[in-house]
């Protein structure tokens, strides 16, 4: 049986959320905005562009990936993953998800320039049997760049010169950048991130398959997942099209309730990074500062990553009790992950939990969750798996960057770029480097206030 | 040398950060309020009431704690800490925080109902080699209750009834609860949480410092760099009071220019789960339905953890280009938190890393992202530290801890309750035993509205 995603919005629809709710005319315009956004996503896609929609029917891809992973399984023990942001996130989220199905090596991912995590794994990791994977989209990314620099030199003096480049695979877009080139002088492996996939959105590509598939995920099924939601999501709204129903809640609760704080809590601790993964797919597609149009906007919705029940004992004073502009994603297995649990017979005050199985608490919880805040009309809707396997999560994926893109389309923002973040790297590079005229100014700042206090004894 | 914390509020000054700044009249104001409520804090301790600011001077406390440690250490591999929220966000803070410290157990915190790590965690240790920490300030915590209860008789099962005792430590209100009651029953040992002492202020009680002590973390300079942060934190404000700087900075900001959405990004991997911690502190103490006089005001910042220099590559686009509705504090290290690595000699493109260590890039990331924020008048201040080491750790906990309280009284709320997570679990706990009228209304609410799809082949 095929694993099936349900979503659930009966809490943020006005007959059961009151003021937090859409009515069913609000529902039905949004859904109909949703649906003429999907028909031009359609078109995007036929014209060449949104190429993330593409990555499924890769089944060469796929199975180059494959080929690359069983080559490198049997020598390594080890796996570093030398990646951040969507370079990183998307494989973590894989990895954590279906930990159960490992039978590979252990997968390390030390993203943070930070060196607290990449020394310990140094000096633990033997070179000869580490694997290293390099993954950046553009080649060029300062703390990705910074990591292979200090990994290549720890190779080279482990193996010798002339070794390191069979430990090393560079994932990459194949058409520009520093990364391949340096692969092609040195011969490390290379496999493709398709230059019209961006980094937020190619968990499907290389970037998280060749660490699925080194951990012993059958990532075969989880593109089969992907490419059966892929269709679901470019269908028309009538024929019940997740995505655009996602896209249509939550862009529709922001315009018209001012619910502006999307929250997603999947109640399961393999889905951790998963909301993580979200955070960044979504946070930096739908924040910008101008429309398509040019217009100066500011906007985008906050996005906040919460994991059940954890976060009910954090984050539920304030979702229950502060201001009214969230709306709650809760995501349940309708299986556990891995092994369950059964509480053994206990007497009063325990007797309500005897014989319970702790999934089985743990999704009661997360109805009881969705029920309290919607009857102080606080609106929340749920999406379901039957169970977590590599073709469900797949499907997951895919959906949610569908709704993501849809949701930019929504906004009238263009959900592929990332234009913010290109100052700050600017002015770092000057402050490393040979200052410029822009981090001089930077710097210049300081100077202006007053303002700092040190406190010691 | 004692370990000094640092506050940079330049950043967050209209002269640096333009209309995203408070001007200097605006600063004072605050600054002259949060004093006022430093001196009503002062005040209320004296009462009896604020308990978590006596704690730091429990001397007797810590020695049990240390004796209790000391007893379990040499017969344990591993710990398994139960608690959830505030049980374990403080404990997992300070061992994340000083893991180079450690040279005791393993520690594992499965704090979430879900028994996906339980269950493998049960599956690797031994029952007569694990110490058991059973954490719950109210002793009646349903996620806590179940994971006692499978645990109990894992060990009951592994060691025969009569050496269970042995192996569990309670952690709880000694005036109350369940768990005291059956740890007399038990013969387990018992370490306070003060009925003074709120769950989200109680890192410092046995709650934070028995985990800490077992790991190898020497609590007592982590009590008492609290003591020397508490005194500072109580000071007048003309004396650089800490805790009152940060309250008037994030009230002010929130009260004079809409900044409702507070970030707190360490640039440091062994920060990631204090942005956790604070995020509980924050959110739930300042998210209110009522202010003290009972007015409805459904209110509260809404806090964000991230980490740097990972998150820029996910949440940074919205940071530099979403609503201006947000004070991100930079929280930086001015040496690493373990072993620094260098990069090695490189060539062109890679030329201005040559030479450089991680730890020192991390830094320059972090000015140059503070910088080029100010750059479009967006506010942020940068809390530093020397180093990450108990004594400074302790300093720091206790100084938000303070600046929380002062919040909540600069806002009109009570930082101390959280009444909006009741009704949940009474609902939680209806569905779970005999239903009641409320968890049977709550159910009611699924049947108004329409709206569930499911999405299969």
């Amino acid at each position: 049986m095929i694993a099936s995603l349900g979503i659930d919005y009966r809490l943020c629809a006005t007959a059961s959320a009151g003021r937090g709710g859409l009515d069913d005319a609000e529902l039905a315009r949004w859904l109909e905005k949703s649906g003429r956004a999907t028909e031009r996503l359609v078109r995007t896609f036929a014209e060449g562009e949104a190429g993330f929609l593409g990555v499924p029917d890769d089944t060469a891809g796929v199975a180059a990936v494959v080929a690359v992973a069983e080559e490198l399984r049997a020598g390594t023990d080890d796996v570093l993953v030398l990646g951040i942001g969507g370079s990183s996130l998307g494989a973590r989220t894989v990895v954590e998800a279906l930990d159960s199905a490992s039978n590979g090596p252990r997968l390390h991912f030390p993203d943070n320039v930070d060196p607290h995590r990449l020394a310990r794994l140094l000096a633990r990791c033997a070179p000869d049997r580490t694997a290293v994977l390099v993954v950046s989209k553009s080649g060029e990314t300062l703390e990705t760049s910074a990591h292979m620099l200090v990994v290549l030199d720890w190779l080279r003096r482990g193996l010798g010169a002339e070794k390191v480049g069979s430990r090393v695979v560079a994932v990459t877009d194949p058409q520009r950048g520093h990364l391949r080139r340096l692969a092609e002088e040195r011969g490390f492996r290379v496999l493709p991130i398709p230059p019209s996939v961006g980094g937020r959105y190619s968990v499907l590509t290389a970037a998280g398959t060749l660490p699925a598939a080194l951990f012993g995920v059958d990532v075969t099924q989880m593109i089969r997942g992907a490419a059966e939601a892929r269709d679901r999501c470019l269908r028309p709204v009538a024929d019940a099209n997740p995505a655009a129903l996602l896209a249509a809640l939550h862009v529709g609760h922001m315009e018209e309730r001012g619910h502006t704080t999307h929250v997603l809590m999947p109640y399961s601790d393999a889905l951790r990074t998963f909301g993580a993964w979200w955070v960044q797919l979504w946070g930096e597609s739908l924040g910008k500062r101008l429309d398509r149009t040019g217009r100066m906007v500011e906007r985008g919705p906050t996005p906040i990553a919460a994991i059940g029940s954890t976060d009910q004992h954090a984050l539920g004073q304030l979702f229950a009790e502060g201001p009214r502009d969230k709306l709650i994603t809760f995501v349940r297995l309708e299986s556990p992950s891995y092994e369950d649990l059964v509480v053994p017979e206990a007497d009063p005050p325990y007797a309500h939990l005897a014989g319970r199985s702790l999934h089985a608490v743990l999704n009661v919880e997360q109805e009881a969750t969705a029920l309290s805040l919607a009857a102080d009309e606080r609106p929340s809707l749920t999406v379901s798996l039957p169970r977590l396997d590599a073709h469900g999560l797949g499907g997951l994926l895919l959906t949610y960057e569908v709704a993501t893109a849809l949701a930019g389309d929504l906004l009238g923002v263009d959900p592929f770029d990332q234009p913010g973040v290109e100052r700050g790297k600017r002015i770092a590079i000057g402050m490393l480097g040979t200052s410029t005229a822009e981090s001089e100014a930077a710097r210049d700042r300081l100077a202006r206030a007053p303002g700092t206090h040190r406190y010691a004894e």
